[in-house]
């Protein structure tokens, strides 16, 4: 893969994250700062704090903000999409959703093997643990992030397969990594099997045991 | 401005944060702990985060813990007074929260432009994005915590003008200072106009375009 | 007390924190993910912001992922234990909560002198505030991330005598250690009093005042 293909699905992670949480700052009906600070959140937030532990301060999405300017700049665009939707009278189609969880998907894919490669770059690779709960981190910490300042449960605890894919490619990249594949196949490849894996997973409604029904005052997530 | 009427801004908005923090505790009818920890981490939750994104470990704010303290002790005094008035069948007058805004809105210009100023400390005066990123962080962090505990949509998020308010008077603290205005001059010239921007907002209801009507799954935050 | 005897305290606190995260997850009807993950949050939560805070990157969860690894395999025997109890009709007896209660007793009471500690360890013996505030913060930090990832006002704000429980402990703690007696000594003692508090008060309901009914607005926590 070439290095331009690896900044393009980087890039196109981050729009998929910024416009998944504008979209649920619209949800909660908040103003257009909102949808701002949501979207772009959503997109760097899990990496700021992966850099925070790791000790890389200031955060790289802080210092090269390349990443938060494009989040910010997409969330702007979703709010003023929205806007010219609802006075056209439109609805968001059914390829809309498509297309958001398979850009979503790469998304998780690209941030979480992106999680691991910054542990492995600090010197960490000796502690698959420490690489591992980074990648994982990288990849739904956005996410978690969104949606605790949304006020939902946050949907990875719930949702089908997500962080479990993040997992699988966190670990499927830092096998290949530390066996000797060189990253620029380890990457797309490893990315690709968790975009595989959620596809796989929306399609074929894959999920994991829920927990069982054993506390009487149990209260499902709003979802 | 002299250095202790800076200083004075500093403690009065630490003091309207901590008031701020204990009075959404009281709403919430937590108990006197929970008073004390809201109100705490409203004034000095932004500066702490900040200071870890800035690699300052420990954070100033537990270092030289002067307006924690400070913080403490307001938030106890308000308890203990919100005790009394109930007592005496008193209510908050109307002056109550007239004041409390004020106070709000200095704390918020105060804390702005002190975010920015931490970082030009840091040398991070080449990267505005970042230097604009600290400021609104450690005007509206502790806010967003306060939130967040109290189970609330951050009210940042779509109350009037107010993460834009710090926004604005963190850049023009930054133009300022990078063209050569001295601090002494750019900092209650910045403050105040964040000042002015709050209480022109409250005044006469500006506020920021609401998300469109796009969503029919919109819920709207509690407020 | 030997060493040993204080390695089986942590290890009892890590396996009552992780059990009280799987029981929040289950109650809320989260997927197995959501139950690791929140068993996990809890145990280690508090101890990774701690390190955070003083600057020991990456914290000490990470590198020596021992707590982090029985807090999982924890997680992961509650839910397998939930599941064969529901499939079998039994539902949790008495003795499991006060077990429970005792249990997460002695992890309020070992995280919150080991918070101490870490922040002695680090040099900050001066510093009465910062080490008191690393101690509450470890002892109850895991608790409150469970409780906001739950969507839950954080039962440490409004619990009988929980969070104050390990400020005298942490308190305790610190001025015995400051005033030459051997941490071999002062931390069973100061672990103890936490313990012997937390089970007081529960027998005995003490809770500390409640904010007064001032506000027409309030809302009380869920619980």
């Amino acid at each position: 893969m070439q290095p331009h293909l690896w900044e393009a699905a980087l890039l196109a992670g981050t729009v998929a994250f910024a416009i998944s949480g504008a979209m649920t700052a619209m949800e909660r009906a908040l103003d257009l700062l909102g949808v701002l600070v949501l979207g772009t959140v959503t997109a760097v937030g899990g990496g700021i704090v992966r850099d925070c532990l790791l000790g890389l301060t200031p955060p790289g999405a802080l210092s090269r903000p390349r990443e938060a300017l494009l989040a910010l700049s997409v969330s702007l665009f979703a709010f003023l999409a929205a806007w010219l939707a609802a006075r056209t009278g439109r609805h968001a189609g059914r390829w809309w959703g498509a297309a958001l969880s398979l850009m979503d998907a790469v998304g998780l894919g690209v941030f979480s093997v992106s999680g691991v490669q910054s542990a492995l770059s600090c010197g960490h690779g000796g502690n698959a643990f420490l690489c591992l709960f980074m990648g994982v981190l990288t990849g739904v910490g956005g996410g978690l992030m969104r949606d605790v300042l949304a006020m939902q449960v946050p949907s990875i605890l719930h949702r089908r397969i997500y962080a479990l894919a993040s997992l699988l490619g966190a670990g499927g990249y830092y096998l290949l990594v530390q066996n000797g594949v060189s990253a620029a196949w380890a990457m797309p490849g490893a990315a690709g099997a968790v975009v595989l894996i959620r596809l796989l997973a929306t399609r074929y409604r894959w999920r994991l045991p829920l927990s069982p029904p054993l506390f009487s005052t149990r209260r499902p997530p709003e979802t």
